[in-house]
């Protein structure tokens, strides 16, 4: 299914980058060779990590580049007073052909400060892709901001989680619009969840989906009498009406007393979905209805060789409820014993959803559970506590000149220059720290000792003797085209695979939820000297009086 | 420009909704006649009112609704062991034509568990629309979540700075893709901002858009060396070379110490805008650099006959920094006098950005500021506060039979039956309270005595004698159409200027922003005690032991 959004377009921008662009033309520097670093000042989530994602979504987006007569008719509208030489030259001289781009592949773990992208060519061009790089959406959502930030959310509860519960993604209902939560669902089962609710996604990317019914399903049932027809013929190997298996059943396990529309809903379901038999059990009362009714036709449909799969936990006490559900279970199989082979009750499914977050995890953790499955939705695609990264993206050189931003923060200084990045790691491939070094120097050798600066604060160094060393960026477009090195034609299960391996070997101290450790990001002693000496030169010297 | 999104389509649904239209048209009852009501729990923000948004969205999703080929495909993969008849109906007779939808008009003020949407029409149909109608975008975003959110925040940033304050949106690069980010701008429009940064946004919907420069395009210029020839050139009704009247008066007013590439880059621009010059002032000093460096360039513009506009203020303490703004102004217009007619320098206008949210607001209105426009991105667009609006679907009614989901959480109990609700003013147009009343119940009359009762405590009644009554809902859809109640023909001015007027009549501890009083939203007597007794009815007695 190919993917139409007319909204993504060159016009989806900031006017300021449009006013650049004409200003830079007016004065004839739209060509003058620049570069750009997008990259974020701070990790989300209080944590010392981030998945860097989105990257393909770009480059779509780069290959697509097109003005339109629509679009120059708009942009004479709001500069009327415009050279028209401007608006020619817009139509067909501004492309993405000598535009150049190094990047990390999509799934690589990334810390502040480092460019996630490195935009070099014509001026004009690498300013007007500013808004764009930071935001717009080809297919779900190409900026980088949302896909690294949901990404990187999912691999905080996967984390948390371990690797043996489910993690499912439930936030089409709460994403912004269509491509906020085809972005959610791709870029959470990138980040490590396991399948979706939003069908759509299933169907264009191939993830897992998964899904049962809601409550409204089960209160459009008021008794057994809205029972059709078809409740009244076999099921499975049986040759007993499957209504008439229940009812039996019912009143074996004592349970008269349960909501009728629900067991109504629940045998209608079955009936429906004898394989895949999955309930939402807290309409009424999980406990006094939900649970039972559960139980009722669960046993029927294991009598007439089916293997029912699990119930679902939308409110109330999870952690309580959970084991209220395993202990029910776990009588059960007491009361009747082994009827199929390989299936126990107590091996029943137990999803949990309603309004989890990572703070609810940690202290269902902690309680204890009986929980397999995970849903979370608004907490995840929102990212609640953190919904935006804060990507900039800053000129850092011109002409072979090198630029710095100044800020009375530090922390919003720019890096002048062009830089390559590295990761160097010690024993067992553990990550020591990330270098960065200006293109012009050499790269760092595994094996040999480098002298590592903390960007800003000057007694802060350490020599480094790295047992390994590799790159963080490729270049990912070159000449008007994706490059072959740029990772884009792996499958969204293999980076998913990455982002798993890559974590496995960072310390635990800088991946845990609270309080973590942070990660160095260090500069070569030229780089460092170079951002210093330019910091004093841009800095006028106040005069107070 | 028209819209295309092909992630707009029926499948945009959890699967869930698809298993459970299934199992509806299993067991027959798939055109069951049923009502589902659209409505939240909580307001936004912790504020006490939301503004209703997203309607036109909606109804331009319905009217485009359509199951193709490929969707029933995929269908078939997801359903592998469902009745090959089903996917037949589901492509064929699977249609909106006999659902009606009620809704206020676009623009409402509402409250907590008033229905936003009454849906009633064959189950099945009625089902699926749940998650489109949840959270889908047709153009920008077409859920009511995302719109009412986005709406009610920049509603309470208007009211917070009082109508004469400049509120302009600037979260294009911030918000979840290009639907997001289109949505973010249209919907603060209509909940009182004056314009967006959004280029396409002007375009689609004719929203004043503004913006001028970023850093990069002032660190771009190193020196006065940079700039090119048409520097050398007469601005307006000058004949002095532009670059030597801006030299003139960097002397004149003792601004030697400035850094030379912001100069160059101002001059460079108000070249190419010289009837809007306007300039970012904090790429290295606002106080030192950048202020200074405007003034030289802004009184050389006004020496030529024209008339710059103003300052953008990106970091530092927005307070003292807009307040040392306005005094260099007001120094400069001392020294220089009047030179234009209409034109001071203390008039100049002074914008600031910079993650404002409404507690920085708040705190500069305490301390007292001297700007005149904001500009809002990351926490309009994000709703950084609240970034969902957390709106539920639940079904009220079926075959003429009122249903109820009842939950430990008493907020979570819904109010069964179909409704009708209608504010109720006292003199002077101010809303007293909103009442829901059961759609075969008469409808409440001006200078007639009702009983308007709390829905869950028992003893909190008040007797309502309204001046004027008005129904909150009408109906927009119908016939397999929008219909001409619907309000759909209004353009997004009417419904801005709409906003605003109902705002100006609300009690203002409704409406402030910390601890605001909540607004009543009542049942009539009648559906007061259905509700009670179908509460009591449904509810299992728990058996402890």
């Amino acid at each position: 299914m190919e993917f139409h959004n007319n909204f993504v377009c060159p016009l989806l921008t900031d006017l300021y980058e449009v006013s650049m662009v004409y200003a830079y033309w007016k004065s004839g520097r739209q060509n003058n060779i620049s570069a750009f670093d997008l990259f974020f000042r701070k990790n989300p989530f209080r944590g010392e990590f981030t998945i860097f994602a989105g990257l393909s979504q770009i480059l779509k987006f780069m290959e697509t580049f097109k003005v339109t007569v629509e679009h120059i008719n708009f942009l004479k509208q709001i500069l009327p007073n415009a050279d028209p030489e401007f608006f020619i030259w817009f139509k067909e001289e501004l492309k993405l052909k000598d535009v150049i781009v190094y990047a990390p592949i999509e799934g690589t773990v990334v810390f502040p400060r480092e460019p996630l992208l490195r935009v070099e060519g014509p001026l004009a061009a690498c300013q007007l892709l500013e808004t764009v790089l930071l935001n717009l959406g080809y297919c779900c959502a190409l900026r980088v901001n949302f896909p690294s930030l949901v990404c990187t959310n999912a691999a905080r509860y996967r984390l948390l989680c371990g690797p043996n519960k489910q993690l499912l993604e439930f936030g089409l209902r709460r994403a912004q619009g269509p491509d906020g939560a085809m972005s959610a669902s791709v870029y959470s089962f990138m980040g490590g969840f396991d399948g979706t609710s939003n069908v759509l996604a299933s169907l264009t990317s191939g993830i897992p989906i998964y899904g049962t019914h809601a409550h409204a399903f089960i209160t459009s049932f008021s008794g057994l009498s809205d029972l059709e027809q078809h409740a009244d013929e076999p099921l499975g190997n049986s040759s007993v009406p499957f209504r008439e298996v229940c009812m039996r059943n019912r009143q074996a396990l004592s349970c008269e007393y349960t909501n009728d529309g629900e067991l109504a809903a629940f045998i209608s379901y079955a009936l429906c979905f004898p394989q895949t038999f999955l309930c939402l059990v807290d309409t009424y009362s999980t406990e006094e209805s939900g649970i039972p009714n559960f139980l009722v036709v669960s046993l029927s449909l294991v009598q007439c060789g089916l293997r029912p799969v699990g119930v679902r936990l939308d409110s109330g006490d999870l952690a309580y409820l959970s084991k209220f559900a395993r202990t029910k279970f776990k009588e059960l199989d007491e009361k009747v014993g082994i009827i199929l082979d390989d299936f126990k009750f107590e091996n029943l499914k137990i999803v949990a959803s309603n309004d989890l977050n990572e703070t609810t995890l940690s202290s269902l953790e902690l309680q204890g559970h009986a929980i397999d499955c995970f849903g979370i939705g608004t907490n995840l695609v929102t990212c609640q506590s953190q919904p935006a990264l804060g990507c900039v993206y800053k000129m850092v050189e011109i002409e072979g000149s090198p630029r710095i931003k100044l800020s009375q923060e530090i922390e919003k200084v720019t890096i002048p220059g062009r830089k390559k990045c590295y990761r160097l790691f010690g024993k067992e491939r553990v990550p020591l720290l990330d270098l960065m070094v200006h293109v012009s120097e050499d790269e760092p050798k595994a094996g040999h000792r480098v002298l590592c600066r903390h960007p800003f604060i000057e007694n802060k160094r350490a020599f480094v003797s790295p047992a390994l060393v590799t790159p963080l960026h490729v270049c990912v477009w070159k000449d008007g085209q994706v490059t072959s090195e740029s990772g884009r034609e792996r499958t969204l299960y293999e980076i998913r695979q990455y982002v798993q391996e890559q974590l496995k070997y960072f310390r635990e101290d800088i991946l845990r939820p609270v309080n973590p450790t942070p990660y160095k990001v260090s500069l070569s002693d030229d780089l460092f000297t170079s951002l210093h000496s330019l910091w004093m030169a841009a800095s006028p010297i106040a005069d107070l009086c």
